[in-house]
């Protein structure tokens, strides 16, 4: 079989995660907690399981969390989503992301996107025949140089991917991204796919630019987020994604015939429990101070933290320390210390070593706290 | 936007749902039970969630469960496959045939495939720039006419997509099928998809002709299987694609930027589950005495039985009642008379109506008793 993907690998995730279990290493590489969900979660699941409600749910999701999903994103960003016709639950933000490309590009179609960049998107932009035309940002803040990206664009391009809060790199869309952004591609016949996972994890008092918040950039965006991050439980895969009726449309006509649909008890339990704000407003708390600790606990080591201001997420360099490629030190930090962490250069197209480690802070005290004593010893 | 599948409506279960449920009509159009699934099960995933497995499960799926369907593969079809290599488990058998046509199907590469044909194989082909080449199979056998296919045969032939036990037919592959298939694929580049999601339900002791019993076209399939209706819970979108290693090596680099990985504590429970071979070796009979009790009733009635050997679903024709087209035929038994059916002329590309109307019989007694009584007044 001729590959279609010949240049793709495994997913550094699986590849890390499995290291980590292989050498019984703390593993802060995959973006997961190692806390349990909580417990209300588990039992609505239950109740709905019990219940009866293990049949198909609609393909465009339960209504009762269309509408709360609706509810959610008016009450947070201002903007009124159809659920009947702008909401659709994907089985995880991944999913969205492969759905929402698949339905915009066509082959030969320009896709503007940002290094380093989450690796599920180059993938899903060449098996539409796409052409990916990405700009690396610069540690340690990774702005985006509007004037470049203005460069970058021609009449093939469709898509702009944004991902903010940025994954891997913590950095956090500003007011004056915004502004850059709408002056580009006004007037211009140019998509924008905005993942939005880590919506609820912005820190320090900063407000997390949902492209949902400006009219004349969400009329024109697929927004892509995700429960399993909002909820610490990733492992039920369930995402969603929100769009202007057009858009939607033509995302279902896929959606239909990827997925169909989406797990229905876990549908029931989560409509149920976004009805409380509470469940996500105490999200950037939470988060912060994990994010704190943790780095707190780092000043005594030799890794340079960089800025986090969103995603839980902290990116470190280790300059200092070493010379090695990041992946080989990370599989070094795996092996001998006992912690894995993801390293960057994998999320750049020529794997860019800038010597860059991501850790996952969305762990328990004690983790941290083990994971610390352990780096600290580097 | 310029549509990526301008052809492509939503899809006939959707319609028909809805429809459905607008009319308070008994639903026999989508395939789905209308009785729960087991409490053993329910209570499986209950405990995977306490027991706190709720986040990632790994890419290609748990290995506890991955190593259980290897074991049933090979105890029921003789095949042996490796469960590191070449068993993956997805959020459906829809999203598995989806990521199967995505991994081999290259721009202009051409796909034989059978109609009447479920809805979701040819805008997969479509959207990976694929050919479809169709031919229509004559009721009331549906058989397979292998000489014309051997002619449909080109050397951009990439891909045929069997579909046994088939949805909407309910017909079976038979020995001669196989040994036919077997001539035609030998000595060429061809991969075979087959849909076997509905492999545990064959009447009337016949045997199901998995490709996993074939070495020589075992060697060149992707099999895709479903749990969701193996285990009455559609709608815990859990299914699985078994291929070589050489063609599931593709399947992960979609599949892994696809959707990544697929709902962990029903993987836990169906791993479980699995161990126990009455769970499912008791479903031919199971569903068979609903199909007879089912068709029994309709004697009384002006519907004419298609024969069906596997699969829930029960065709129809009704020639002698109506000229209606069975679309508008299928909405007004929806409308007037409170049952819902799919008409089978949705299934193929030109619309072609024989007047074929299918029934989900995968229903309580009463149900099907009510159903029945409905139908008879027509
Ligand atoms: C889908 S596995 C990767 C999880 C994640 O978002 C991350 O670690 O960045
Ligand atoms: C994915 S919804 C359709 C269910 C089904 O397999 C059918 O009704 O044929």
């Amino acid at each position: 079989v001729i590959s279609k993907l010949p240049q793709t690998g495994t997913t550094i995730f699986t590849t890390m995660s499995a290291l980590a279990a292989e050498y019984g290493a703390i593993n802060l590489s995959q973006g997961f907690p190692d806390y349990n969900c909580s417990e209300e979660l588990v039992e609505l699941v239950n109740n709905a399981m019990r219940n009866g409600h293990n049949q198909y749910a609609p393909m465009a999701g339960l209504m009762a969390l269309r509408e709360q999903i609706a509810i959610k994103t008016e009450k947070l960003y201002g903007a009124v989503y159809n659920p009947d016709t702008e909401v659709t639950v994907t089985a995880g933000a991944t999913q969205a992301i492969f759905t929402a490309i698949s339905a915009v590009i066509h082959p030969n179609d320009e896709v503007i996107m940002f290094e380093p960049a989450y690796d599920c998107y180059a993938p899903a932009i060449k098996l539409m025949g796409g052409v990916v035309k990405s700009l690396q940002l610069e540690p340690p803040d990774y702005r985006i140089p509007w004037d470049m990206v203005k460069r970058l664009i021609t009449n093939k391009t469709r898509m702009i991917i944004l991902n903010s809060p940025h994954n891997p790199t913590g950095t956090i869309l500003s007011k004056h991204d915004i502004d850059e952004l709408t002056a580009l591609v006004k007037n211009q016949d140019i998509f924008i796919l905005s993942d939005e996972v880590y919506e609820h994890l912005v820190f320090d008092g900063n407000i997390h630019h949902s492209m949902a918040r400006y009219p004349e950039l969400q009329q024109r965006s697929l927004i892509v987020a995700s429960f399993g991050k909002t909820f610490h439980a990733t492992g039920w895969k369930l995402g969603y994604c929100i769009a202007p009726a057009y858009l939607m449309q033509e995302f279902r006509k896929i959606h239909q015939f990827l997925v169909f649909s989406v797990n229905t008890p876990v549908q029931y339990a989560i409509a149920e429990f976004l009805k409380d704000e509470n469940h996500y407003l105490g999200l950037p708390d939470y988060f912060q101070q994990k994010r704190d600790y943790f780095n707190k606990g780092l000043e005594q080591s030799r890794f340079k933290l960089l800025p986090c201001s969103g995603t839980y997420f902290q990116s470190v360099t280790y300059n200092a320390i070493s010379d090695e490629k990041d992946t080989d030190f990370a599989i070094h930090l795996t092996k001998e210390i006992g912690v894995a962490a993801i390293p960057v250069s994998v999320f750049y197209r020529n794997n860019t070593d800038r010597h860059i480690l991501r850790f996952c802070f969305a762990k328990r005290q004690e983790t941290l706290d083990k994971a610390v004593d352990r780096l600290s010893k580097v």
